[in-house]
């Protein structure tokens, strides 16, 4: 039974968080005890639109998933700034996928686990990115380092849980569930 | 001032509202004046994932908006269904644009603007939506006839509310928009 969580946080860029999403649910189908679970410090938190979203989860959460997944938007800035939210974590890139969207790579790397590595993020990120010792990919959507992946531009979102779900299942639930999103007359094919 | 409405409704395909949602609100970067907002019939709704999204106007909200967006889902086979709901709409497609993800074109031919039309939707609604006299092109993922466009496949809302965005703006808005989700690399460029 696999298990991933999608950090947020107050002021996330919506579809950074709603794309993977749906994307991570479309597993159940194939896999019924796949379980995900939106979670963050509060209740709830809001997005850059305005949003409430209600969190199912705690941030310990993350250290026993399988997938943890950072969503993105501009409250990331604050986070990285935050030691008392950083400390909970305990993540181990050997033994978990470890997933951002956009500037979600910041959290990472201020959580040390992107330190020599390279990465991609949101362009208005990129120097921010650096300051932690990453080696900033500027032209590629999705970067990859061992169970660490990052993605920037928020339709490379597809790309990367489909990496993820490779990861944690077979290139056949990734291939479906991409399909499944795709437009019509463009591949696209039901998965349930 | 342009209004939009994205309506949602119990069983809402997450991602078939929350890309177009994200799309819309980028509007605001260069149009401060524009408004979107998420109406239903009920305070909140839940999405197919479990989802709670509060709504922020009623349906009645449709029939003064320059843009009716409706969203998909598997709900929308009781609403075609329920005149009390279906009277509610007093749309007029000679002013307003319709437009609909997946399955939403249900709702825009239960409503009678499709009889005799063209259309698209998410395969396993193609036969339901013939019932009303619609042309369904199968292998298509954006049709349009005159103010409404149908879209089908999640993906295929990129290019669906870039039309509603080049039909209520200008082009060049509808191109910076898609261009400031693209992935990275891609054709990726900041809006803000």
């Amino acid at each position: 039974m696999k298990k991933a969580v999608l950090v947020i946080f107050d002021r996330f860029t919506d579809v950074d968080v709603f794309l993977p999403w749906d994307l991570l649910n479309r597993i159940k189908y194939r896999e019924p005890d796949f379980t995900v679970k939106l979670v963050g410090t509060a209740a709830s938190h809001r997005s850059s639109s305005g949003i409430d979203i209600a969190t199912q989860g705690s941030i310990e959460e993350c250290n026993s998933a399988d997938l943890v997944f950072f969503a993105s938007g501009i409250g990331t800035r604050e986070l990285i700034k935050d030691d008392t939210y950083l400390k909970r974590f305990q993540l181990d890139p050997q033994k978990q996928l470890i997933c951002s969207m956009c500037s979600g790579a910041l959290i990472i790397a201020a959580l040390g686990h992107l330190q020599g590595l390279s990465a991609t993020t949101y362009p208005t990120a990129f120097e921010k990115l650096r300051y932690y010792g990453v080696e900033v990919i500027e032209d590629k959507h999705l970067v990859t380092e061992g169970n660490i992946a990052t993605a920037a531009g928020c339709l490379a979102a597809v790309d990367l849980v489909g990496w993820a779900i490779e990861k944690m299942y077979y290139s056949k639930l990734k291939e479906d569930i991409i399909a499944s999103v795709l437009p019509v007359g463009q591949g696209q094919s039901c998965i349930y």
